[in-house]
């Protein structure tokens, strides 16, 4: 992708629009993640994370670092440290989700823990840890290390609550909208928040990343968590019903929990709560989906978290990545409207 | 023990006259690590946890920080700050640890990953290195950040290390000693340095500090590895051979497969490279760990790193706590002497 001419295409994705204009940026990043995941000591290390980070990811988070930086104008060289330290942070909580979802695929792959064991997933993801902490150091910015420092408590604390919340059907839209904040939208608030405070941008613009951030990681979240029972898995590499059989309470299924009758409550516990699942509970599930019509809520609530990711857009000055960003929202929400 | 007398007492373990002198701040940390643990949002947090905090550990860490903080007049309150830094740090690498070792027993208690599950230690571990970067963040030394990101990350690439090399005959005392700096000399020497860096002291106490921390970390892991082949259970709290049993190679198997003839080698190539151990097998490794000396050979070395930290004290200006921490070097090998 970094070798696409920096010409605008409107047949190209969002996201391969901004990897092009970004691309001499892209290309450092991707130099620093290399040389920094190397161990001299441990061969181990960069064996688990070349699986990673050479399996095809988008590399979304840390170009939203670098679309920031360069909307507001920034021309020193911190803004690669800190796409690269983002990128970092995601793929270590990466190695770690595996072991504690127990997945056998990523990226249509076979996982880390898979292919080695949980042992060098948990400490290769702490290794990298570390080394995302080393990189933003050398920024010299204590406000940056202040806000990484929050978005990773965030990621951690949401993680364990999905862990405690998501079996049990007490967990309402509110524990929901933290999980998911937790999880996925804190690194992309922080990923573009830091891009604007390392450029010097001030506070309101940086509040407008952040908002920016915030939004499209919701909307990328429940996107997501609503494919999982309607998408096709060609296009989204997902299988049909996975949080389903993982006992995942999702936004859909909450909804739809908030709804039931006696009966229906009953299926639900049995499923998510328990565990117990028979041939043709799925197709149930989905069909109770469709009778409260929570697919449908689920799309809107996406569409309005991606409505809300552009309109803070609208505080950032114009600059031909503003509509890149613009863009990227929409897509996000393309796959759903 | 922060409610012994602060009056000397010479029958009073080392550790415990540290305690004793350092009441005050240690009641400090002790709040500021509850504050902390705390979640209010994922109660799972504070309960794994408080299993792991209250059981009992001697706080040896985030003491040395304290007293090498005290010990060159530091006056201000971010010594409480990164003791309390540190001690997540352990912890953290506390519950991945038994991740890693599949462990049922800590300080003679279940681990937490047997009483909850993988999935809480793998995430509450990474919620306890989130909070401790946030607590150094909040020091505002770009100096201390750097020694304890660096410190991180030689602990995770010593981890890894250990994964790798531990069942490799081939492991030589170079990677032996570079595993042993990484899983606990590297967090020892961090926190006496951090102390002498936050209280402003010049590099040469600084490097002392380092020094100190880093030969008693390295003889606290030899004594700990020579312990597992000859200590008494009800002394040590570790049961005889456990490092045998999960095919660790530590000092003194490394120093007898290098002198081992070729039947030697074949039952060490059995049992640790091929981990196919039978009965007889622990007391047959331990009369060729005799045979060759080797048991002696590690205590001599393990006696040669605490008179290392002791000497490195010597440029340390006269203080009570300078005492007490030469005392403690002599207490953590007084158990093989």
């Amino acid at each position: 992708m970094t070798n696409m001419p920096t010409t605008s295409n409107a047949t190209q994705k969002p996201h391969d629009q901004l990897a092009a204009f970004l691309a001499d940026d892209m290309i450092a990043v991707n130099d620093l993640i290399a040389a920094r995941m190397a161990s001299e000591h441990a061969p181990r290390i960069p064996e688990v994370t070349a699986h990673l980070v050479g399996a095809g990811g988008k590399r979304l988070r840390p170009m939203l670092t670098l679309a920031a930086a360069r909307m507001c104008g920034y021309d020193g060289p911190y803004h690669i440290h800190l796409a690269a330290t983002v990128e970092f942070i995601h793929t270590a909580t990466l190695l770690h989700d595996d072991v504690v979802d127990e997945s056998a695929q990523r990226r249509g792959r076979p996982t880390a823990n898979l292919l080695w064991d949980n042992q060098s997933s948990v400490l290769v993801g702490d290794y990298l840890f570390s080394r995302s902490f080393q990189l933003m150091v050398e920024t010299g910015s204590l406000r940056v290390l202040d806000i990484l420092a929050n978005a990773s408590a965030t990621i951690a604390e949401g993680e364990v609550l999905q862990l405690t919340a998501a079996q049990d059907l007490a967990t309402g839209e509110d524990i929901y909208l933290q999980i998911v904040r937790g999880k996925t939208a804190a690194l992309f608030s922080a990923a573009t928040e830091v891009g604007g405070v390392i450029a010097g941008a001030d506070d309101a613009l940086v509040q407008a990343l952040f908002n920016y951030g915030d939004a499209l990681g919701i909307a990328f979240q429940i996107v997501d968590d609503l494919l999982d029972y309607q998408g096709q898995s060609a296009a989204t590499g997902k299988n049909i019903g996975d949080d389903f059989r993982e006992r995942k309470l999702t936004l859909p299924v909450i909804k739809a929990v908030a709804k039931a009758d006696a009966e229906e409550r009953a299926v639900w516990q049995r499923t998510i709560e328990k565990g117990v699942q028979e041939d043709g509970d799925l197709e149930h599930a989905i069909a109770l989906l469709h009778k409260h019509n929570t697919l449908n809520e689920t799309r809107d609530q996406a569409l309005e978290w991606a409505a809300k990711s552009t309109s803070a857009l609208a505080a950032l000055p114009d600059h031909p990545v503003k509509k890149m960003l613009i863009d990227l929202a929409d897509y996000v929400v393309e796959r759903i409207s």
